[in-house]
C-alpha cells in the first residue's frame, strides 16, 4: 500500500517531530506514523520550554537547524532568562507556552516540510530482516517499509496511569497506550525497564484568587530561543507564586496509605529531581512549605498548571489539600494529577548515534531512552533523525563531544552510563559548562548543522557575521583607552574603584559588576561605536572579554580532557586511598579497574568531579 | 469531593456544549464532564456546518441564544448560501470550518461562560434514586451529584471501528469508546439499539492536483450564521469538485468481499442519505460516476476531507481506488476511512422535552438519540439544556411546534415516530417549511429565547428593530406608486412585461424574476429610502411581499393543522380506498386505526403528505 520510505519515525512527540523534520530537510523521504494526528507535539506535562540546562539544549537544537526554538518563540506567552545574576554559563532561557498553539504550530510546520508524510495509526511492531530494521507494522496489519526506523514512543509503551488505588491503561490522560513494541523488542534480545513520571492536577483559573499570590512577570526586554529572525514577545502573561503549608502536608499525608508509590504498586523509578508533592513531604520532612508556580496554559484559556504539585494520591485528597493553599481556597479541578508508568529501554543498548547495537538502522530517541523532558527528547530526536539519514546515505555518524554541546553530554551519559531514574539535564552534568552557553550555541554548532545540510545558509551567514562582529568589538574594547576623567564618576556610582591612569575598556569590563552598558553610557564614542553592531554580537564580545580567563582555562581543560580520554592508567591504583573521590566512585573504580581515563569517566557513578580528582592524583 | 451541581452534562460534543452553555446562561450551575478536554467540540467527520435544512437549524439555535452559529462564524473558511436560485424556504447557509479553530473557539467560549465547570474523565454510570437521576459516577469511582443529568455520548457508547475485516474499539479514530452506561440503562429498563456511520479517508492536500478539478468558490458577498454582530468573511478558501469513475468503482468492488457492511459484520443501520461510496456503487449500479467534494480542513493545514468517499473497505482498496480519481493520481492518505458502530437509545423513550420517560431529570441529546449530524446534535443539546434547567426550577417545559421551527419538527419526529436509521434533517420533513426559513429564525424564535433568559437583550432589540423596519418597508412598497416611464426600461431589460399604468412597487416585486434591487436601481427615490434600513430588514420585507400568498396560505394551513391535531376521526375508514395515500401509510393507518389526525400524523411511516391527503378525504 505504501512505497518504501527512507525513514519511518514512530510517534510525533517532541523527539519524533524533530527527527522527522531533520531527516526530511536533509533529503530523506520520511513517514511520521503517530497514533493521533490531533496530538502532534502535545506537551504532556507543563506548558513550558527551557529552564536551567534545558534552555541551553533548545538553543543548541535551534543552532543545528531544529525547530523547537522557532515553535516556542512563535507560541510563547512569557519569556524569562533564568539566573541572569549568575555567570553566563548559568543563564538559561525559559518560556511559558500556549499549549494548544504550540501543538498546532508544530503540526503546521511539519505539514509545510517537504518530504514529511503522515500516517495516523498505532505502530505495533518493527519489521526486521537480517538484523536490520526495514519498516514497521501497524495495528491494521499494514507493513510499511523503510531503510531506517526511529522509535520515539515516549510514555506510551504499556503505559499505566495511577491515581490513588486506581489504575487505568493509557499513554497520557485520555489517550491509549501502545502495545506490541516492547514485547517484540524483548524477543529480539533487548532489555526493557520500567520508569514512572507524574503530573499535577489542572485547575480552573477562574476559581483562584491571584491577589493572594505573588505575581511573576516575564522579562522586561524578553529575549527568545531561536537565532533566526523570530520576533520577541510584545505582551506577556504573568505566572504566580504561592506555597504549600503544613495543613496542606497533613491532608496529603492522609492519602499516603493509598499512594501507588508508597504502597509499592508502582515499580518504575521516578525522576528524583522532579518529585511529586508527596515525595517532597516525605523526603524533606523538616520543610514546612514548598513553592508552587501557578502557570497559565495559554493566551486565552482559563486552564492553569499547578507546577510543583505533581501527585498520584487519591483525587479527593489532592483537591482537599489544594484548597488549603493560599489563593486556592475555592479551587476547582479539571482533572487530578496522576503518575504514569511506562517501558523504557536502558540506553546502554545504543551507539552514540542513537542507533541500537542489536538491530542495525533502528534508532531510539526521547523518553523511550529513559530521559524525561521535552528538551531532552527533542535533541535526541534531532540527533537520531540526522544519524538515520546519514547512515542510509553512507555518510559519517554525527556525534557531538561533551565539550561541544549539552547534547553531547546527554547522549554520552546515556549511552555510556545508562540511567536508573528518568534522566534530565543539569548544568552540573556538563564539566565544560562554561563553554556550553546559551549565548554561543550558534557559534558552536551552526556550522555543523550547515555542513549536514540542515541549518540553512541564512543561519550560517548570521553566525559568520556574529563571529566577525564579535572579534571586531573585542579588539576595539581591548584597545580603547579610557581616561579617568571620562569614567571615574560612573565607576564611583557603581561602587567600583576609580582609575588613576588611563586604562583599556576591556580591562574595566573584567570587573565584577561593570558591564559594557555602563561604560557605553559614560563614554558616548563607545556607545556610538557599538550601535553599529547587533546586540548579540556586543553581548558575545562582552562575555568573551569579561570571562576571558575562565573560558581560556576551560578550553585548555577540554583539550587536555580529550587528550586524557586515551590516557592509559598504567599503575594499579588503590582508589580507597584517594580521599577526595566520592564513596561510590571508589567502589566502582575498584571494581572495574579501568584501563584509560576515558573508560573511567564513563563508569556509572563516577562523576566529572571524580575524574578531575583522579587526574590530579595522576599528576595530569 | 464535589459540591452538588444543578446539571451535569456528560460529553462535550456539539450536543453537550450547547446543553452546558444554555443551562449555565439560564443560571444553572453546570458541570461538563467529558473524557478529553482536548477534544471539546471536535468535528468527528466533515469540517462543515449547515447545508440544506441543517443550516436552518443552526440559524434557529442562534436565534434562541445558542452558540453554534457564533462559533461557526468565527472559525469558518468558506461560506455559501445553497439553493439561492430556489425559493427562500430552500435557501440554506453552509460553512466550511477550520477544524482546529472550531474546537478551540468552543472550548474558550465555554471557559468564559460563567457557571460552567469542567471535569475530564469518563462517566461510567448514572446515579438514580427513586426513579430520578441525581448524578453520575466516573471511572475513578467518583460520585458527582446533580439535580439533573444530560447524556450526550455521541458515537462513543461501546463504539467499534471497522476497516475491512479489522475491528478496533473506539469512539472515534484514536479515541477510546465509553463503557458502562448502556449496560446500566438497559438494566434500568431502557431499550438500546445499534447504529453505524462512516467517514472518508483524510488525504494530504500537497499530493493532489487541483488544476484537474473544478474550483468551488465561496459566495461573493458571504453571509453568515449568527444574527449577532459577527463579521462576515473577508477571505475564503476554495473547495474543489471531482468525480469517481468506473475504474474507481471496479477497484472498490474488489474489496466488497471484505466489507464489514456487505458481509454482515456491522449490525447497526447506517444513514441512508449519507451512504458510503461502496453503498452508492451498490445501490446505484447504473451510475458511472459520483461527485467528490475536496474540502480543506482549515486555513493553513494541508489536511483535506474527501467528501463523498466515506468507506469501510480495506485501507489498501480505499487508497488504490482513490488514486484513480482525477486529481488524486498521487494522493497520499493520512488515515483510511472507517465505519463506526455504536449504541443509541430509540428516542420514543423520551418526552418532547428530551427527558426520558423512565428516569426523571435524565435527558438524552444528540447522536445518542439516533440522529446524525452536528446541527441535529447541537439543537437537541440546546433544548435538553433549556428543559433540564426549567424542570429543576419548576418552570414550564419548552417545546417548539412543528410550525415554529425545524427543531420542533426534529424532536417531534424523534419522540413520536422514532427512527430506524440515523435521522438527519431534510426540508421535506417540515410540512411548514415555507414558514421555517433561515431568514426569519430570529423573528420566529428570539423572543422565546429571550423569555427563557437565554438570548440576551441586544438580540431582542435587534429583532424588534428588524420587525419594525420590515413592516415599515412592506407598507412603503405596497404603497409606492411606480410610473411606467420610470420602470419600463428596467422591466424590458429583464424580459418582464412593461406596465401601462402606474403600479405599486409591491406588485412588481411579486413578479418571478423582479427583485427589489432591480426596482431600486431604476428608481433613485426607492434606493434612497431603502438605504436607511438594514439589509436584513429589506430582504425580509422583499420575501414577505414576494411570497405573500404562499406564506399566508401556509400560516392558514399551520393553524388549521394545529386545530386538526385534535380533530377526532369518527368514521371507521378503509384506508385502502384512499388511492393517494402511500402504501406504507395505508398499511400503518389500518393497523393503528388512529383516533385523531394528530395521532395519525405521528405514526411512523405516515408522512405529512399522507396527512394532507387524509385531510382532503375528510373534507377538511
Ligand atoms: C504524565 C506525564 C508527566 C510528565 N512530567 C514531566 C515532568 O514533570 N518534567 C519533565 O521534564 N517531563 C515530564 N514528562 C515527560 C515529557 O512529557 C516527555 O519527556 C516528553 O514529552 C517526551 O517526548 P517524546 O517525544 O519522547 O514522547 P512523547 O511526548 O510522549 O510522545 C510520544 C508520541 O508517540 C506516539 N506514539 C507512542 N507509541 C506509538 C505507537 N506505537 N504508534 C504510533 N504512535 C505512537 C504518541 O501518540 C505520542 O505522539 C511527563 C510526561 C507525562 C506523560
Ligand atoms: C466516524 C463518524 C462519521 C460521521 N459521519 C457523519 C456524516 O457523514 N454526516 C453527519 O451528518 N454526521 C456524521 N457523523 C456524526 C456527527 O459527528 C455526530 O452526529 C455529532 O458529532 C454528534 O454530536 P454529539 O454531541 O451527539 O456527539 P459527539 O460529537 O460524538 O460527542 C460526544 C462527546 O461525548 C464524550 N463522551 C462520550 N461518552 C462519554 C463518557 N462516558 N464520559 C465522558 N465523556 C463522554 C466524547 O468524548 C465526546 O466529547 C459522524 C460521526 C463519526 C464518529
Amino acid at each position: 500500500m505504501f512505497a518504501e520510505y527512507d525513514i519511518i519515525v514512530v510517534g510525533a512527540g517532541h523527539a519524533g517531530c524533530e527527527a522527522a523534520a531533520a531527516a526530511a530537510k536533509m533529503g530523506s523521504k520520511v513517514l511520521l506514523a503517530t497514533m493521533n494526528m490531533n496530538t502532534i507535539a502535545q506537551m504532556s506535562c507543563n506548558p513550558a520550554m527551557g529552564g536551567v540546562a534545558k534552555g541551553q539544549i533548545v538553543r543548541e537544537v535551534d543552532a543545528l537547524g531544529g525547530m523547537s526554538g522557532i515553535i516556542t518563540d512563535e507560541t510563547m506567552i512569557q519569556f524569562r532568562m533564568l539566573n541572569k545574576s549568575k555567570g553566563p554559563a548559568m543563564w538559561s532561557p525559559r518560556a511559558q507556552s500556549d499549549r494548544m498553539r504550540f501543538a498546532e504550530a508544530w503540526r503546521l510546520s511539519l505539514e509545510q516540510t517537504e518530504n514529511v508524510d503522515f500516517w495516523q495509526e498505532m505502530v505495533t511492531g518493527i519489521l526486521v530482516e537480517g538484523g536490520r530494521a526495514v519498516g514497521v507494522r501497524t495495528s491494521l496489519g499494514i507493513n510499511i517499509r523503510a531503510k531506517a526506523v526511529v522509535l520515539t514512543n515516549g510514555t506510551f509503551l504499556n503505559g499505566i496511569i495511577h491515581i490513588g488505588e486506581k489504575q487505568l491503561g493509557g499513554g497520557r490522560a485520555a489517550e491509549k497506550s501502545a502495545k506490541g513494541i516492547t514485547e517484540q523488542l524483548i524477543e529480539l534480545g533487548f532489555e526493557a525497564g520500567r520508569m514512572k513520571t507524574g503530573t499535577p492536577p489542572r485547575v480552573d483559573g477562574r476559581s483562584l484568587d491571584y491577589s493572594r499570590m505573588e505575581e511573576q512577570f516575564g522579562d522586561e526586554n524578553p529575549s527568545k530561543f531561536s537565532y533566526t529572525e523570530t520576533t520577541p514577545l510584545q505582551n506577556q502573561r504573568s505566572c504566580y507564586i504561592t506555597y504549600t503549608n503544613s495543613e496542606v502536608h497533613e491532608i496529603l499525608k492522609t492519602g499516603f496509605e493509598k499512594s501507588p508509590m508508597f504502597q509499592g504498586r508502582i515499580q518504575g523509578l521516578g525522576p528524583r529531581y522532579c518529585p511529586s508533592i508527596e515525595d517532597k513531604i516525605n523526603r524533606f520532612a523538616d520543610r514546612d512549605r514548598h513553592q508552587i508556580f501557578v502557570e497559565p496554559e495559554g493566551w486565552n484559556t482559563v486552564e492553569v498548571y499547578v507546577n510543583g504539585f505533581s501527585s498520584s494520591l487519591p483525587e479527593d485528597v489532592q483537591l482537599k489539600a489544594l484548597r488549603k493553599i493560599v489563593g486556592f481556597e475555592n479551587a476547582k479541578m479539571f482533572r487530578p494529577g496522576y503518575a504514569i508508568e511506562y517501558d523504557f529501554f536502558p540506553p546502554t543498548q545504543l551507539n552514540l548515534t542513537l542507533e541500537t547495537k542489536l538491530v542495525e538502522n533502528l534508532y531510539f530517541a526521547g523518553q523511550i531512552n529513559g530521559t524525561t523532558g521535552y528538551e531532552e527528547a527533542a535533541c535526541q530526536g534531532l540527533m537520531a533523525g540526522i544519524n538515520a539519514h546519514n547512515k542510509i546515505n553512507d555518510k559519517a555518524p554525527f556525534v557531538l563531544k561533551r565539550s561541544e554541546a549539552y547534547i553531547g553530554v546527554l547522549i554520552d551519559d546515556l549511552v555510556n552510563k545508562g540511567t536508573e531514574e528518568p534522566y534530565r539535564m543539569f548544568t552540573s552534568r556538563a564539566e565544560h559548562r562554561i563553554l556550553l552557553r546559551q549565548d554561543n550555541a550558534d557559534i558552536r554548532l551552526t556550522k555543523l548543522g550547515y555542513e549536514l545540510g540542515l541549518a540553512d545558509e541564512s543561519r550560517m551567514k548570521a553566525v559568520d557575521k556574529k563571529i566577525e562582529e564579535t572579534a571586531e568589538i573585542i579588539a576595539y574594547l581591548n584597545n580603547k583607552p579610557l581616561e579617568p576623567g571620562d569614567i571615574n564618576s560612573m565607576l564611583e556610582s557603581m561602587g567600583s574603584a576609580p582609575i588613576v591612569e588611563k586604562q583599556r575598556a576591556g580591562q574595566l569590563i573584567k570587573r565584577p559588576n561593570i558591564e559594557i552598558k555602563h561604560i557605553a553610557a559614560a563614554v558616548p564614542s563607545i556607545a556610538e561605536y557599538l550601535s553599529k553592531f547587533k546586540a548579540d554580537s556586543v553581548e558575545q564580545a562582552e562575555i568573551a572579554v569579561k570571562y576571558e580567563s575562565y573560558i581560556e582555562k576551560e578550553y585548555a581543560m577540554a583539550s587536555k580532557m580529550s587528550e586524557l580520554e586515551n590516557y592509559v592508567i598504567k599503575e594499579k591504583i588503590d582508589y580507597r586511598n584517594i580521599p577526595a573521590l566520592s564513596a561510590e566512585a571508589k567502589e566502582k573504580l575498584l571494581k572495574v579497574n579501568p584501563e584509560t581515563i576515558g573508560q573511567a569517566s564513563r563508569i556509572s557513578g563516577v562523576s566529572p568531579a571524580d575524574i578531575s580528582v583522579l587526574m590530579v592524583y595522576l599528576g595530569k
